[in-house]
């Protein structure tokens, strides 16, 4: 991955131009949409066991997308489902999991719990919970204990960012990820709040308030970005060339912060030609755009 | 100006090929021969004065593009080119400088001393003098000496937010200026440094290296980001869509920190269908994208 990412796999022009059109939108409906016909003729891995139970919550539920060809040492990859911290199940990415199930990887699919049930750091605890079940597990079913790599996209990315970034959330015997990849996530809270209007955030925003509460003098003490204490690892950081303008700048201070003040070497790269949800869609439709630069990742990441 | 800038008036389409097809570069002659036939019959604006002097260094000079139809309260803005710290010129920019008059706005183009000739602070130093100019010789041409706005782009906007969100820099009567534009800058020296990787910097680095110097363990004593204790005022940070990933990271960082720690309200946009240049050389050329925006601003900006 290099500092820009560029689609190996060409987009159809139809769908460029459709996303281009649209902007910098957040619409699920019409990105998922946008490549259903695509996926509907997707390429398949191998099998998958459905429905694992990682915790007692009726969302502590994994799906496990088996490595194709692979030898019993496959790389791990935990992928956490965006939806504004109040909605999204791991049904809707199952593309994700096929993607990686036939490029040899080990794919997890965990959901997790969401507001207004549930509040902060649920999100981040059920993101280490996963992380014990897998080096608990994955080795019975062909992957590597050693090489996990946690990934998310929105607010997915916002739970894998504190689970790793934060050490209180990390299991009792450390962290011990191969790395992380953090696709499009909000990691200032605070940030979002005070700067709603140059966002275009409702008020009162239905997403963060479910989940983190309306006690908006606590929201800076559950910034990510406030909060890093964690040893470097690796990290790759991207963002959607039509993200919505928070994603982007969000992006920017987590990739700054980390390098001037905590010694990490993140990667960082722009994924073009996409919004913030087509690029997920596009997992295993053909464009690279996003599989690509995170299968890379999730290879060649070393403990 | 919005969450996202759109431009008003399309680009030929050609042109946005062109700079599509380039992807994140930074070609100053490419960017300026794109627009050299729009720019060959530009519209000019008013009389203009050239070769003020401001200082008594041979760099000290200024050009002033006087207001056409304007009453003699005319709105100023000062716009300093970039050039990476070691190159550029305000003849470079004449085509900013007739935008603005045509417009009603009186322009006031600076050059500033250069590296590796003359080192930080020299470029703050020099935006402050022109402010003093400014704000002591406006009001003979027709301008308004208490709506000045300090503009610029790349290096000139680091030096801008250096000279505006430092306090050091400030004119000794206070900094009073109508609002500050920060045009795809960099803010954050040592993040140039320590991501060179990421950001595809020439190791040596012949911009910084040039003004900044080779003693590295004092660029944070030179990161605006880190200096940043001036009372907030209007101010705009943009960078263009395929920017280096350098100048999108360094504006997210400069407005999450702003916002969060800082009690300022920036705007913040992305400029649309534009690389680092494209975005400059756009102006006056019927294309609004980077123009527009930068016109509302200096318009509405009060101080």
């Amino acid at each position: 991955m290099t500092q820009s990412v560029v689609a190996t796999s060409p987009m159809p022009a139809e769908i460029e131009r459709a996303i281009r059109t649209a902007g910098p939108v957040i619409d699920p409906l019409a990105a998922k949409a946008l490549y259903a016909p695509l996926l509907a003729d997707m390429p398949l891995g191998g099998e998958v066991i459905r429905d694992i139970a990682y915790g007692s919550d009726e969302r502590h539920r994994l799906d496990l997308y088996l490595p194709v060809g692979a030898s019993d040492m496959a790389p791990v990859v935990v992928f956490l489902h965006g939806g504004g911290f109040i909605r999204g199940d791991k049904d809707d990415r199952a593309a994700v999991g096929h993607y990686f199930s036939r490029h040899g990887i080990l794919a997890i699919l965990p959901n997790y719990r969401l507001g207004p049930r549930h509040h902060w750091p649920a999100g981040a605890e059920d993101v280490s919970a996963v992380l014990r079940w897998a080096r608990a597990h994955v080795a019975e079913h062909g992957g590597d204990r050693e090489h996990i790599v946690l990934a998310g996209e929105s607010a997915g990315a916002a739970h894998v960012a504190a689970a790793t970034l934060i050490k209180r959330f990390h299991p009792d015997e450390g962290l011990c990820i191969a790395g992380a990849f953090l696709a499009s996530g909000v990691y200032n809270l605070e940030l979002e709040l005070l700067a709603r209007d140059q966002f275009g955030i409702a008020t009162p925003d239905p997403r963060n308030e479910a989940y983190f509460g309306t006690d908006f003098a606590r929201y800076r003490a559950m910034s990510t970005v406030e909060l890093v204490n964690a040893a470097p690892f690796p990290l790759a950081i991207t963002y959607a060339e039509l993200d919505p303008i928070q994603m982007q700048a969000q992006a920017g201070e987590l990739f700054a912060r980390l390098v001037t003040c905590h010694g990490f070497q993140p990667r960082i790269a722009v994924i073009r030609g996409h919004n913030h949800l087509s690029q997920v869609y596009s997992i295993n439709s053909g464009d690279e755009a996003l599989a690509g630069p995170l299968l890379d990742f999730v290879r060649g990441s070393q403990a």
